[in-house]
């Protein structure tokens, strides 16, 4: 019953006309990306909607099982998987040495969206797969990866993270797994795992486990922790499969969401592992693969939030019930559909200048991590490196909290409908609620971007982002027609500014009141780069309807998008800065302990 | 594993020192309610706690069992029901003629609030039961309310509400079930009706359906639909049992939620049932009992803030992760509390304000709905009249969209262990998300206040808030040490003035702008009364702290509260103004045809 079509026409739009790729035509891999994009983008929408699509609500219904040690995914999952290997759709970004296709992010972030939109327990197998490709291919030695990467490239085999433990969560310095070395270079492994989602399933061959632990000479806290390649299944020096390793799943967890992805309880009892990176290098290993894997989950909210808005679209334009405020608008039916009212309405434009600023944010993030590793210029991939930094605790933050928040508005569309099961929009919400919490909660994000990011070489990576907006403004400050966006950008950019110069001098004197404004610094951040984002939008929708090009229709909804968000999304940001200099006296001063 | 434990003390607090009701000692059963306050408070705490609280786990995950037309509710709930009559809970505010013990309204809302945090789809059944009670009691003839009342009020026989059918949800005047008279005076239904909430369960000897149909001769639309009292089970004229009518259930809903509540579709097939007040005034005599099933369903957002608050607080107290960031508060551990990080103490501010706002508010409203039935003074019941019919939508969709809201920031403190179903908090979100969509979407409770409420007699209802508001503040204008809640009370008003003057002179000349805008008004107007509320209490909390006598902390807590409220959370008002007054215009041309 729910509807899934993939936005092939946004994110044409983005890449061909948003990113500007045309400025980037010497970047080694653009050319051909951009060639091969049509194609591409085509065949994985059709897998998506076709293939997964259907499996979503039927995977969230039957789950997961867990017997004996033994996981098996959802009817229909094992023969999705073995076309997404086939298609070669792991392969995407991967070297090329290992069989990669060498493709760079911004061509495979559509693909990792539509899988998200369409079937979001599906894609965490092979999504957190490729974080731990990257992971092996940035620090494991050439014999390993020699060993391993083959097979996860081409999507045979699967890799999983292994980080937190019941007493180490946010805090990874509490962890107690060990490592002891065997002769032979590898080691033993003991401890346990949770939350290892895919750690055990029933659709790859092979599973390789990237763990976290402590080896015997290891100093205490964060700084004595080591990163350990562990298979669940020993590989013979010919590449053949042998004995199974210590490696056991003693269980899996019953969630609100996400139930045809297993999230399990790992035992490593005597596993036989191998040091990636250094010793107690680890958790830096780890980390150097981490903005990829926030941006991944940023993407979750950004799917979720595209399938739930197409589906109350579709309920809404069908739906008949009252009639339109200022008179009956299909007065040969019994009712108008419920888009002539002004709030049902409201409640569509807030997920449509949501969902797409979040995918103009993405793309736009993804192209940079592109150019910070492909750019021939040093200073361009500076550059781009520093706005990635800045960005992703936004992408991965301020994404999954519309993630919910627009598919909670998506439900309230459909009205009572909205909480039953069968139309599947209550799926988008239970799915989308972990997103705020895993990979580093929303909380941490915010302290991330507060005190890190911000606060990095006195803002230079602030100025990755500030730089372009004044610009922007700069460039724009003529045109007249353009006004209307320049103007109140120019205000909260203004405000950004001051929320940012508040930051930095009571957080120096009271840490406290940086935290306790962390959040609401990031949401006001976020809703200046989507408006930012929505005034480049406007202008290049502007142009081409003065032009006469193109779909005019596109570009019209682009430009009531824009002016939507300007007049009324982009006002929070006032609140949010009066709401954060309220400071921390109130929070750290009240008594919180319970009784 | 979930922790509850009822809030006597704010219970107390509200009863003794809030409301002010010895100001109203002559009202008609207040003093014997005001004696029986405690007593009554302590025995339905330990049922909520120990009876109900018990079997909400188990009955998420047992849910609802349909087999060939009959439900059966989960394990303990036909037990924990018979308690519930045995105790005489559901006689609390009938009429004494019927059995009832006549007690206020504002002495059942504890009880009310503590079955929601405890068990809220258990609570369903006589929640429900009591506003089928009201219908009839206010608009059946005297035989039906002598054949019906006593069993109704004592629990043995519920009562459930028969409104939507398929394609008549808000819309009612589409609704389709027809009447046709019998010989007899009685009629015999035919047609369908869905979401029922308890339309069929094995709790109760009988269910009285009361369903909304046509006649043979209505008008078209909402003013064709009269009121019909349709028992499940008949009743002989000695008052016992006989047939069954013709009331079928053909199915139950699987739902994101209240698993233990069964949701019905109900077939009515030539069943007997007996008019309800006058022929097409159905939807009138349905309407005089809204009121109270809407402040109902606001409790039901109040309860489930509560009991995630609880557990919010008990857990971010135990786990112990990071270090404060102005170093290590028990540096013998081997971490802190998370307590200590300003952004948790942040989330949990954000709950304790507004669940105990809502409480007072909830309580307060209870009150006037008393005043406005009991008081001698004509006046004194018209404004208390005022009041209720103005803070109702309020009540329904502020404390609904709260109780998502803050379920959902208890849950964020859980971190991982929030997304499983073990911890009990997550089911806390699911069950609270329907409570913005049911007896009238949070939407259309909007529309309601700025269409009806505010509209009315040129804002007489408006008054009944805004007089006391301003009286307040002006009471206060020479105490200093009131200042910090009384000056940004005094800005907010102001904004919710500009709010209300726009609404009024923009929705005469175009009413979308008053429907594009409805939701932020409720909301700002929720802040505002809220904010009303904290400095009331930060007043009481000031008083007792400087005599010294009474509980201190409890007093500090209610001061700390007040602070944060106008500090972190009240400065929302500014940006909904502003999103409010940016109009219909952009929401209204946008295209938002589904293709």
């Amino acid at each position: 019953m729910p509807v899934y079509k993939a936005p092939t026409n946004d994110f044409a739009f983005i890449l061909n006309e948003y990113l500007g790729l045309d400025r980037y035509g010497d970047v080694p891999g653009f050319a051909e990306a951009r060639e091969l994009a049509a194609p591409l983008l085509d065949e994985s929408a059709k897998y998506c909607e076709n293939v997964l699509f259907p499996l979503n609500q039927t995977g969230d219904e039957e789950g997961c099982t867990y017997d004996n040690g033994e996981v098996r995914m959802p009817q229909g999952f094992k023969e999705a998987y073995a076309q997404y290997v086939q298609g070669g759709w792991a392969s995407f970004t991967c070297d090329p040495q290992y069989g990669g296709q060498g493709l760079p992010e911004f061509l495979n972030m559509p693909m990792t969206e539509m899988i998200c939109s369409a079937n979001l327990s599906f894609g965490l197998t092979p999504g957190l797969s490729h974080g731990a490709y990257n992971a092996i291919y940035l620090h494991a030695s050439d014999e390993l990866k020699q060993t391993y990467l083959p097979k996860m490239v081409t999507g045979e085999w699967s890799g999983v993270m292994c980080l937190t433990e019941p007493q180490a969560g946010t805090d990874l310095g509490l962890l107690t797994t060990k490592a002891t070395p065997n002769d032979d270079g590898s080691y033993a492994l003991e401890g346990n795992k949770i939350f290892i989602s895919s750690g055990e399933q029933d659709i790859t061959e092979n599973i390789i486990h990237l763990v976290l632990a402590r080896l015997p000479d290891a100093p205490k806290g964060v700084k004595g922790i080591s990163l350990f390649l562990v298979p669940k299944v020993m590989v013979n020096a010919d590449g053949s499969l042998g004995e199974r390793n210590g490696v056991n799943c003693s269980g899996i967890e019953h969630k609100m969401g996400i139930h045809a992805s297993s999230t399990c309880v790992m035992n490593y009892e005597g596993a036989t592992g191998w040091l990636v990176g250094e010793p107690h290098k680890g958790l830096r290993a780890m980390f150097t693969m981490m903005n990829a894997a926030r941006i991944y989950v940023g993407v979750q909210g950004l799917g979720l939030m595209e399938v739930a808005y197409q589906n109350a679209m579709q309920y809404t334009n069908e739906r008949l019930q009252g009639r339109a405020l200022t008179g009956p608008a299909q007065p040969d039916k019994a009712a108008d559909p419920i888009t002539v009212h002004p709030d049902v309405r409201r409640m569509l434009m807030t997920q449509r200048v949501n969902v797409e600023a979040g995918r103009a944010l993405v793309m736009e993030t993804a192209l940079k991590l592109d150019l910070a590793h492909r750019h021939p210029d040093e200073q361009v991939r500076e550059e781009a490196d520093h706005y990635v930094q800045l960005m992703t605790p936004i992408v991965k933050a301020h994404l999954t909290d519309l993630g919910f928040e627009m598919a909670s508005l998506a439900q309230q569309c459909f009205g009572g409908y909205g909480y039953i099961k069968e139309y599947g929009v209550e799926q988008y919400v239970r799915d989308a609620r972990i997103a705020m919490i895993y990979e580093g909660t929303n909380g941490v994000q915010a302290m991330d971007l507060v005190g890190r990011k911000l606060a990095y070489k006195y803002g230079k990576y602030l100025k990755s982002f500030m730089h372009p907006v004044s610009q922007f403004i700069e460039e724009n400050k003529g045109n007249e027609a353009m006004a209307e966006f320049t103007k109140p950008l120019y205000v909260h950019v203004g405000h950004l500014q001051q929320a940012s110069l508040w930051l930095a001098k009571s957080g120096l004197s009271n840490p406290n009141d940086a935290g306790a404004g962390a959040v609401e610094y990031l949401k006001l951040f976020s809703h200046v780069a989507f408006a930012y984002i929505w005034a480049r939008q406007a202008k290049i929708a502007m142009e081409k309807l003065a032009s006469g090009e193109g779909d005019a229709k596109f570009y019209q909804n682009k430009l009531d998008s824009a002016r939507f968000y300007m007049t009324r999304v982009l006002p929070n940001v006032v609140s949010l800065l009066m709401n954060l200099t309220g400071g921390s006296k109130t929070i750290m001063t009240a008594d919180l302990t319970y009784e």
